[in-house]
């Protein structure tokens, strides 16, 4: 929800914001300008979120049906609510909006939430920020808060790219012995004493976690050598 | 590091972004149009962050001297680098940049970071995003990323073992061109086409976060291997 924005490009760029987090819900309390061109060149491809948008005049209206009203405030004040750092607070809101709506309202880009708006929120969420700089822009803030929650959503569990096939134990011994003939081949390694040398590379590899594919690589790269060695 | 942005409102707005979370090194790579009065507006109060930036007409001029390159990319590629969420790389970006400069480097708005640009990177960085629309905007991945550093700054205990000092950027670069011509040498890489294989090998050593004192090794292999080929 965001509440009373000035420019409509910040519109725009939080429902952008929402749509790369898999959120769809927009409420806007009284945009100063809405619709505006600005708003869809922001959105870019997220103008479904934009047109699906909800304006009300009123923060009243817009929490019909809530169970659970999130202000989103840079500031903690001196008579505040509960306040939470949102990456403490992410985890709660997605299991409240399991069972209920769940609203994260954010305040005018100059002037916040005012404490009429506040008074209609049970919990004041804050990024905590740099304290000599605490202003994040409005969609800035949308798309932090967005990600928390999905990041929350997904149970911090989030595969990186599927694995390729790793070599085996008896691979990487293989790749050694041969890495270790080349090398005292090419008079690199002293036969007599290859080992702390053997050691380091080892301690290289096993740090890159070779992959089947990695060795076949590199053993092609071993037997170019020893060719022209020889 | 932003490579190649188009829009100043984005340059602005990445400005901002990064003072909020108490960063204050920005990077440009060629912008398309900066200064510009737009960057200027939507920097806000972090004007100070901008009037710093440096503007570079390479990515390799930007990477002087860094330890760790970071790219932050949507898609995860067939022949990728290692790849890892934010939340999961965020500590690892902090606790790196005690004992080194880590460079994050964005790719342009429309295009990202072409395969040149990425071979410059050790290690991609993803923000999960809804697979059905990846595309955050630049300046609010800027914010999420700035977001996470601080938040992992905020909680990131000192490691106990002092780390090896990391080969640098130059370093690198210069291992991987002597290594291109052994093996271009060797006949193992066409010399027409050394790009897959050395790319492979990229993804390998990036993996392993080589130190300075393995590249002198590494090195001290390739010109063993040399001398016996000539």
């Amino acid at each position: 929800v965001l509440s009373h924005p000035s420019h409509p490009g910040n519109i725009g760029a939080a429902a952008r914001a929402l749509k790369t987090m898999g959120l769809t819900k927009l409420f806007l309390i009284n945009p100063q300008r809405y619709p505006d061109r600005q708003a869809g060149w922001m959105a870019s491809n997220a103008g479904d979120i934009l047109e699906r948008a909800v304006v009300c005049e009123s923060l009243e209206k817009a929490l019909v049906g809530t169970t659970l009203v999130v202000a989103l405030t840079a500031r903690v004040r001196d008579l505040s609510h509960r306040a939470m750092a949102l990456r403490e607070a992410a985890p709660q809101l997605i299991e409240e909006a399991l069972s209920g709506e769940v609203a994260i309202v954010f305040g005018n880009e100059m002037s916040g939430l005012s404490n009429a708006e506040l008074d209609k929120c049970q919990l004041l969420v804050t990024i905590p920020a740099n304290p000599g700089y605490t202003s994040l822009n409005l969609a800035a803030a949308v798309q932090v808060v967005a990600y928390e929650l999905r990041t929350a959503a997904l149970g911090h569990v989030i595969p990186a790219a599927a694995p390729f096939p790793m070599a085996t134990h008896e691979e990487l011994e293989y790749f050694y012995r041969h890495l270790e003939d080349v090398l005292c081949g090419s008079g690199f390694l002293d036969p007599e004493e290859p080992r702390r040398l053997m050691r380091r590379l080892r301690r290289l590899f096993s740090r890159a976690r070779l992959e089947k594919q990695e060795i076949d690589i590199l053993r092609g790269v071993l037997k170019s050598m020893h060719n022209r060695v020889e």
